[in-house]
């Protein structure tokens, strides 16, 4: 990448996080009668439901911590920072330790713990805070939460769950990526803990198991001996979570100084966006069969903003660690396509959920699955990445 | 209607039914091994997956009942309804009377119960090929799952959930449907039995809290005292669920000789038309906020196929029960739309899933949603209407 083009990305990344992204969440989201935020943001900005998303909650707290350690230190975001925090200690754990899915505006549970969602992106808001504010106590708390939520992935237990136990389980994607995210940033955190062999073990289960180099895929679901079940799950690719994955892959290779784990989290990429890019009307599909059959979600064929920011990530970080020119081609193709149909001009930020085609199909700016996260996330990883590019 | 348009009309009905859907369900979904249905079928009717969805078995093995009865008694529709209702008595049954949501090809329970969906279709199956058998014990059967489901239906007990119990419940427009829907089959299937009272009680819950004559709207959820919370769910209609429940609340006047009750249902037949129907593209939209704001599902603005099956109905029923011209200008409209996006030229049957445009979304033509019921419910229904008609 020429340097000129480095600068241009970089100024473009801040402008867009500093200047558009934070000033809409800030503007928008912030309960100051309850505390937390709403997520529920219509195009505009204004609320269009009240309850609370507890991963949301702390994806929301972590990025806001972030952007205070990393690229702005403004006292606002912290202070924002602080009430998702607040919020998440006081309503969003249950006794057991589990916690809620979401809750009421003013903190009553909602939905109930189902998966360890909310726990890695609390784990992941309390150290971040910690940092920022040297309390020992958030890195301890977020200490126990990671421990428990590294339990529970493995050994599910204390979930409210509808499938009858027994006959069928699938080793899922998420779970050693939920592991790796979470493990990553705790030792970023937390210096003195001993992650690095709880992320080889996760990158390890996530490169090992879940890639499959003759069928060049990714699969979200795999039988408990590891092999593909001729079922739509078993057949189920998510290229936006997969091209996550391969960053997360590529950050550990890179950490611990291993091109190996780098080469094949460049094979995920590359496989996955093979799968995931759609020759007809660009952009990346949600969901796809590997075979080809029909996949069971009606909204497959989507384009879904967080694919895209993941993909720019994971492009971003390929281009840093490979001289490969396609990487960059690829980069450019994706960020291109993402910046002529996300981005709202009338009212900021970017629009969340788009046809096949392109076209807007929701104007929400936030829901139950999007809050202030991956696109942020998208600019503060990328601003760390040109950083290195350019030096 | 002219007579002309009646037997046109009518032609086509039994055409597509007995020549076309009919022949693909039971050449592609019968499985001779284990008995009951497959339903994840591809376009050309390959099998992509292999779960059996227990509603979906309850629906298949009505319809082939009804057409038996009511249409064409052929041995092969009751032969291959008997399959569905031997794997509906033997596997779908939970020790408690519950019935699961799905089980897998051989009978071995996946998903619990989680809702009486499942109940209320076995109950229509068994008390249909009860009537074409006159096997009293089925009967009965059907008899002690309608009791079943109208108490789970109206305290919840037994069922999986992954709600916290107490913080927050909706009075659901599905829950007084079923009701009434099997209600309403039981009367015709067991003269004996007193369904009359609860019927009228049902249909008045529609019409009564439901639908809300100053905003024009049916509302599919509600807070326990009746009134429209102000959240997402609060404000949802789901305009193919409000004209199906019109013609199921329509059958009910024209059964009782309630002319009130038939207008009321002819206000929610035109209300909700004027809510779904999509001035852009045309057709029907899948789920709408009645106050313009976001839905929260993604698949809000696609076309489903039940969606036009139910208006279709709800049309012919509002022409022969009205003399206003502007039904058949609607049901003309409806149909013609219908035929010009949902039949599939090629394999036959109806895809299920379009996108907004009208474009085909999902090449499936069924799944763990589809089987073998709306559309050819539709032609069984539609035939009967058409029948009064010329008369």
């Amino acid at each position: 990448m020429t340097s000129r083009r480095i600068r241009r990305l970089t100024d473009w990344h801040r402008e867009s996080l500093l200047g558009d992204v934070l000033p809409f969440w800030l503007k928008h989201s912030v309960d100051r009668k309850h505390g937390g935020y709403f997520t529920c943001l219509d195009r505009d900005g204004s609320v269009y439901g009240r309850d609370k998303y507890v991963w949301l909650q702390g994806r929301q707290a972590w990025t806001l911590s972030r952007v205070y350690n990393e690229i702005d230190r403004k006292e606002k975001y912290l202070e924002t920072a602080r009430r998702g925090i607040d919020f998440l200690l006081r309503y969003c754990f249950r006794r057991d330790g589990h916690m809620y899915f979401s809750v009421t505006e003013d903190g009553r549970p909602l939905v109930q713990p189902w998966w360890v969602g909310s726990e890695s992106f609390a784990c992941l808001a309390l150290a971040e805070h910690a940092k920022a504010t040297g309390d020992v106590g958030l890195l301890r708390r977020a200490r126990k939460v990671f421990r428990d939520m590294r339990r529970w992935a493995k050994k599910p237990s204390g979930f409210a769950r509808i499938d009858f136990p027994g006959t069928r389980s699938y080793r899922k994607l998420a779970d050693p990526m939920v592991i790796l995210g979470a493990s990553q940033e705790m030792e970023t955190a937390d210096p003195t803990g001993a992650y690095a062999p709880v992320s080889r073990a996760a990158a390890r289960e996530i490169l090992g198991a879940h890639v499959d180099s003759t069928r060049r895929a990714v699969f979200e679901y795999l039988a408990p001996d590891g092999s593909h079940p001729d079922t739509p799950s078993g057949r189920l690719a998510n290229p936006g979570h997969a091209v996550e994955a391969a960053w997360f892959c590529m950050r550990e290779g890179d950490r611990r100084n291993d091109p190996s784990l780098i080469a094949r989290a460049l094979d995920v990429l590359e496989w996955s966006l093979g799968i995931g890019w759609d020759r007809r009307h660009g952009g990346i599909l949600y969901l796809v069969d590997v075979d080809g059959k029909p996949p069971e979600h009606l909204e497959w064929d989507m384009k879904l903003w967080w694919t895209h920011n993941e993909a720019i990530i994971a492009l971003l970080y390929a281009c840093l660690l490979s001289g490969e020119r396609k990487w960059e081609r690829w980069h450019d193709r994706v960020l291109e396509w993402a910046l002529a149909h996300f981005p709202d001009r009338r009212y900021g930020e970017w629009f969340g959920y788009l046809h096949r085609d392109g076209s807007v199909a929701l104007s929400a700016k936030g829901g139950m699955w999007k809050g202030c996260f991956h696109l942020p996330r998208m600019h503060i990883v990328a601003l760390s990445l040109l950083d290195r590019m350019r030096r």
